[in-house]
């Protein structure tokens, strides 16, 4: 990354709970990101006067940029504009117009100001003041040669509009006019190191692009994603050099990337579905709907999802999917033949083109030592007959359930691109 | 807090993007409050190795622990064990016991162990290994005087229970004999400001218990929940203080409140249903098959979860479920009726003693101003007959889904609470 980097700073002590996270950095990010700005780091501390000043001054002396949210209200333990006046040496001001501002904004709601919003017209000597339409605390700008300090409230309805205020004064000069352009490949059912193998050889190729790449890869539920990144003088320059490293990786990862784009596995099925005209019924066993439900996730699937049977229990694979019970009882409510018959009895019942009949232990309980827990017997009954696998999913229940669906959702994908192959 | 106090750092190059957030900090703060540590900052850093070791430089200066979470894949950009290892100036070692565990673990999968693996059998000369049963990386504690670093990996189901057995062991000793307990309490299908109505008289009474109590409001997706904590020199003298405080908020939230535990809602159906020897089966139609892959979440439930039907076509609601064509072509399939003819249906044929049917439309398209997007018809069929109600959710297709499951487990709960009552 040769552009410009920002550390960012959250500040409040219920930050620090296991009941609340800060999510303002993700915006944060991506405005900035926007503007050429990767984030180098970003640090939560707590109501502390000293705390956050360490780390506004700790930052300031590595980052081009420190974007600081919260502790701007008017009580006693909001201190970041105390800290803030602190590291840059200087003292705070009481500032006229923003006094008149918060008064008015409590008046127009027929109140007096309480005494304590006094607190938040207070400025450091030299800064900029970012009106806050929608709240009484008004954001800070300090740049005093390379140390750049921008406070921003912490409610995100007030710290939104200023940061984008704030970016379209300052960004530009600030971004280096440089742009950050990401994709997202994902791979589903193939382990992370099998990916980063395969994908290894690829990177080499990249270091002769003049726009520089960068890579992660990234073990999600039930899938690895790779993101790229360029950063460029300008969005069509880092398109134009992601476009054949996107290439490069797809090919060297031969037909597993189900996305470059981004998108969920299910979108993706979703969207083969809709343009070849099937239509699509689910008999579950061990994944319970999941696959049903992730499918339907997707709006407009009524278009191609006509429904399903969760056939929990045997009498269900039987009565309402036709399952043979001798079928069953000589193979297992978890077998390939069970399988096969759960997907040509939902497709038969359905009428749809594509039937899908998962069966299997998704655990804790129910394994044996010829099928462990994990075991999942996946089947796709379509109008050229049935394919059938079996494969052991890791983890514990909710996974082996989420990976079942993901290899289901990827069989389904695979039937596709083998018929456009063709 | 009087007690010791920790630092968090989640390494990870995809946690400073804008589609990615570190989660784990969470969990670790949740255990180290409950051995009586407080958080006092937190960080994430990129998958570099000397940022990685500044940061853990300088928390180890300032905590009395600091816990780093990812980057002990098998990658080139897994730097977390060569950062600890330099911050403390020891060098790396193979762990041949750690590699045969990581051979055998590709092995019983029928794989041979990919080169790059190697790298996680690498530990810091000094190190106590954490085995890992759940994935390739084992964790890492490292502690030399009054400087004490552990290191887990990233994944949530691989790094919580090696933090269990970490806070185990050394737990007690570190935590300075301070403990933390929370209670959740969790309310559904209630709006965050009727919680807050109904709670606000509790708290007054709370200021006179000898033992602080703190409650935080969180409105989590299709449910609030209110996090009760106790501060106290035992877990037992935490407990005294938070019971009849739970008590309290369960009577003033009357009827509300389904879990005091943080159980989930399924969790929770899931037991009534065990305890009463009931079976349940599901006709869902919007909910596309979440509301039986919520139900079978649960280990064990294939003892009352006998199945389901989502009938997503008006011809599956026909022909699998029985409901008269005429009854869809008089109401609507959106409809009172229609969700009792499919509770009944899915009850009947499955012979299940209860059976639960959903109808309503999931958007964005489909809604009229008669039946606005997020209208849907919730029925329990049960012994003593139907049960059926209209009601409307908002926000996205997803969050309406889950809204009507959360809202169909809870009327579930409540047949049980009513029947427990007479």
């Amino acid at each position: 990354m040769t552009g410009a980097c920002a550390h960012i700073i959250a500040v409040g002590s219920e930050l620090l709970t296991a009941s609340r996270i800060d999510t303002n950095s993700l915006a944060v990010t991506e405005r900035l990101n926007a503007i050429g700005m990767a984030i180098a780091a970003k640090l939560v501390v707590g109501d502390d006067r000293k705390q956050i000043a360490a780390a506004m001054h700790d930052s300031l002396d590595h980052a081009d940029l420190v974007v600081v949210t919260g502790g701007l209200g008017p009580t006693d333990d909001d201190v970041t504009r105390e800290a803030a006046a602190a590291v840059f040496g200087v003292p705070l001001q009481e500032d006229a117009t923003i006094l008149e501002g918060i008064r008015r904004r409590f008046a127009s709601r027929g109140l007096e100001m309480p005494e304590i919003n006094r607190r938040q017209a207070m400025v450091p000597e030299g800064a900029e003041v970012l009106s806050n339409p929608r709240g009484t605390a008004p954001g800070l700008w300090i740049e005093e040669g390379l140390r750049r300090l921008l406070l921003l409230p912490g409610p995100p309805q007030e710290m939104q509009p200023m940061l984008d205020a704030w970016a379209a004064r300052h960004g530009e000069r600030l971004g280096g006019g440089m742009h950050i352009v990401r994709r997202v490949l994902k791979v589903a059912n193939v382990s992370e190191s099998h990916v980063e193998e395969m994908a290894q050889p690829v990177y080499a190729r990249w270091r002769e692009s003049g726009v520089p790449l960068s890579v992660t890869i990234l073990a999600a539920p039930g899938q690895i994603e790779l993101h790229l990144t360029a950063t460029a003088a300008s969005a069509k320059e880092a398109d134009a050099a992601l476009d054949p490293a996107v290439d490069d990786l797809v090919e060297a990862l031969h037909g597993h990337v189900f996305t470059t784009r981004g998108e969920t596995l299910e979108a993706v099925v979703g969207r083969l579905l809709l343009e070849s005209g099937s239509t699509i019924a689910l008999a579950e066993s061990c994944t319970g709907g999941l696959l049903a439900s992730r499918l339907t996730d997707i709006p407009g699937s009524s278009a191609y999802v006509l429904g399903g049977v969760v056939a929990y229990s045997n009498a269900l694979k039987i009565d309402l999917l036709g399952v043979p019970a001798a079928l069953i009882d000589e193979h297992g409510a978890v077998s390939e033949p069970v399988a096969v018959a759960m997907a040509d009895g939902v497709k038969a019942r359905s009428r749809a083109s594509l039937g899908v009949g998962i069966t299997g232990i998704a655990g804790p309980g129910g394994g044996s030592s010829a099928k462990p827990v994990g075991t999942v017997a996946i089947a796709l009954s379509t109008p050229e007959g049935a394919k059938v696998r079996m494969q052991i999913f890791r983890g514990d229940r909710h996974q082996i359930k989420f990976g079942a669906t993901q290899a289901a959702l990827d069989d389904i994908r695979r039937l596709f691109v083998r018929a456009a192959a063709q």
